[in-house]
């Protein structure tokens, strides 16, 4: 049976050439980074390469990259790193109601550490409401983190204007973006868009599990979430992962970010046209989504009923966040959809390897899970 | 020019069957470990298959294995998720004066964060004086942390000894051991030992960098280091590096430990023989170390001087810890060395792939730059 992988969101395959990267770090390119022989500066010219090129498709400075083994770590590091820096200037810190767990329970976290935390609602549409985070923006915010591109919808938060309206408020808050969905798929400009703190990861862009970086704009201050050795100016000690760091690099190089958008568009078009053919079946991302990410609901089939039927057609889609483990999506709560909408939520999300081939097995196979599932 | 890479504490070319293994997960077994459909699953049971072979090399159960991105995060994990967990019954956490500087650095950090830390002495051969270990162990003690092999001088502690000492006189108290540099190398037994966590990493032993675990006696209680999805039991969220772990496992299945052990003991052996004839070679590890490092001086020479004239013969050694960047060592300090002796240190550190060759070529180098470098 052939597969058809629709759940890019998730995790992506990695691509041959980095894949070829990570194998030539692990078995030829194989010293230690800090290592002062040459076999270790291979290794480190290696990291620092990779970091030039992540810095590049941010359009920042190589040296305000700092590499982690993931979105997760990246997150963690943001939020606890920034909070705990800036904790004499004041206690509160905002996060939207959608974000990643990683960044959502890091914020829960910083709640039961003492700081006033604040859950910045959405519109129906999954968009922080700005007029409802202008009210929590007080003198005693030092952080607030919004993320880029939604993990469950695909919505696209407006984070230049957040951005602009943290610093005019709270002049000395941190604003921190997580990413992770949005970068490699549209333009991502820290720097331009007044972001101090941004979270990237690899595997979300044919990269491998294990490795993201954090943005860390010049002179903005956190503290670190690993103590050791020199590594990384000891804002992120450990040995680099060399192979991964490569091969995240080798990832970014071989994104065609206008090439691949144009491929997504219209395989976004072709998807949603003939989902909304179908009877039962409700979009829940907004209009104006990252098109790499649909989220259907349809109608009387739960989740994990359809995604299972799905599987037995080789179509691999995701009932919410694949980190949430089949738990209820707390972001499609805070949207204000039914319970019953909610229940019965999946996740389409593409790659450039996808074809309508793909889409074409999804509707066959939505159509046949209506068919029989329904009203069981 | 040849390779003679003696720089295996500071990193091992990862084997060929681990990088095969990370290839194989990079490109066909490249599912979301946390996904409910059968792509994931797949990647799921690779990642459990490794945790049952890391548990198996420990003598442990699987589900007291926690996978991390390194030695450092596995370190930090168990050194702030202690001492936070135990935070209410006391404050004294004692690290020896020789942990590698992720125990050393995170337990100065707790210091800062207004724990009692204490530093353990150690003796002239590197090795915990253990009466003054028992002196420091008070009923205010939380969290005790002694490395099972000592990195840049490959001194043995007796952690069976420690344990015993710690769960006698501190009964509340969580004994941790970073045993990165003893794993795969000689039998490491935390269950049997009674240590309540201990940190282990790939890249020491022909797996990859990016990858660790943390064993966690099952009823040992820390907090997490990282908040986010469900993975891990929440204890180390973010999505597994499932390549890195599958390399790792298949590292740990290739290791022979028992042929290994008698022809490092035999390269051990030979180039101790070769570096006593040497004049002006004075040997810093103690008699009783870890076969696989053996840390000397050379009387007169920087070592910094001679690593540069080693490598320009292809010999490829360290100065002290490689995480440590060239920077002056503190555990040959703890040990009473010289200013001199201690300016003048290389670690020389094997794995199976070295032969007397290596040792050759390593005497060699040592004799030309003695007679070249000295008095300059």
């Amino acid at each position: 049976m052939n597969i058809h992988y629709l759940d890019n969101s998730a995790t992506t395959q990695v691509c041959q050439e980095a894949a070829d990267a990570a194998y030539r770090m692990m078995r030829e390119n194989y010293g230690n980074p800090s290592s002062l022989h040459k076999v270790g500066i291979q290794a480190e010219t290696a990291v620092e390469e990779a970091r030039g090129i992540i810095a590049d498709a941010l359009n920042v400075q190589p040296k305000t990259i700092y590499f982690t083994s993931g979105g997760t770590e990246a997150n963690n590091t943001a939020l606890f790193g920034a909070a705990q820096a800036l904790r004499r200037r004041g206690d509160r810190v905002i996060v939207s109601a959608v974000e990643h767990s990683s960044v959502y329970e890091s914020a829960k976290r910083l709640g039961e550490l003492g700081f006033d935390v604040q859950f910045a609602p959405v519109t129906d549409r999954g968009v922080v409401d700005i007029d409802a985070l202008k009210a929590l923006l007080t003198d005693k915010t030092i952080l607030v983190s919004i993320m880029t591109v939604n993990n469950e919808t695909g919505a696209v938060q407006p984070i230049e204007q957040i951005a602009k309206l943290v610093h005019k408020n709270c002049p000395e808050a941190l604003f921190h973006s997580d990413a992770v969905q949005a970068f490699g798929k549209l333009p991502v400009k820290p720097k331009k868009w007044g972001v101090d703190l941004m979270s990237v990861s690899a595997h979300k862009i044919h990269g491998a599990k294990g490795c993201g970086a954090l943005y860390i704009r010049d002179g903005a201050r956190i503290l670190p979430l690993l103590y050791g050795g020199e590594q990384q100016k000891k804002l992120r000690p450990g040995t680099e992962s060399a192979p991964l760091i490569a091969a995240f690099a080798t990832a970014v190089g071989f994104l065609n970010l206008s090439q691949n958008a144009d491929h997504i568009r219209e395989l976004n078009r072709c998807a949603l046209e003939k989902l909304q053919a179908l009877e039962g079946v409700t979009i829940n991302s907004p209009t104006d989504a990252l098109p790499y990410i649909i989220n259907i609901s349809v109608n009387g089939i739960r989740s994990e009923t359809m995604l299972h039927h799905l599987e037995e057609n080789g179509v691999y889609v995701s009932s919410s966040s694949a980190c949430a483990k089949g738990k209820r999506s707390y972001v499609l709560e805070a949207m204000g959809l039914s319970d019953d909408r909610i229940d019965s939520s999946l996740r389409i999300s593409f790659s450039r390897y996808n074809t309508t081939e793909d889409i074409d097995a999804l509707i066959e196979g939505l159509q046949s899970g209506i068919a029989t599932l329904q009203r069981k």
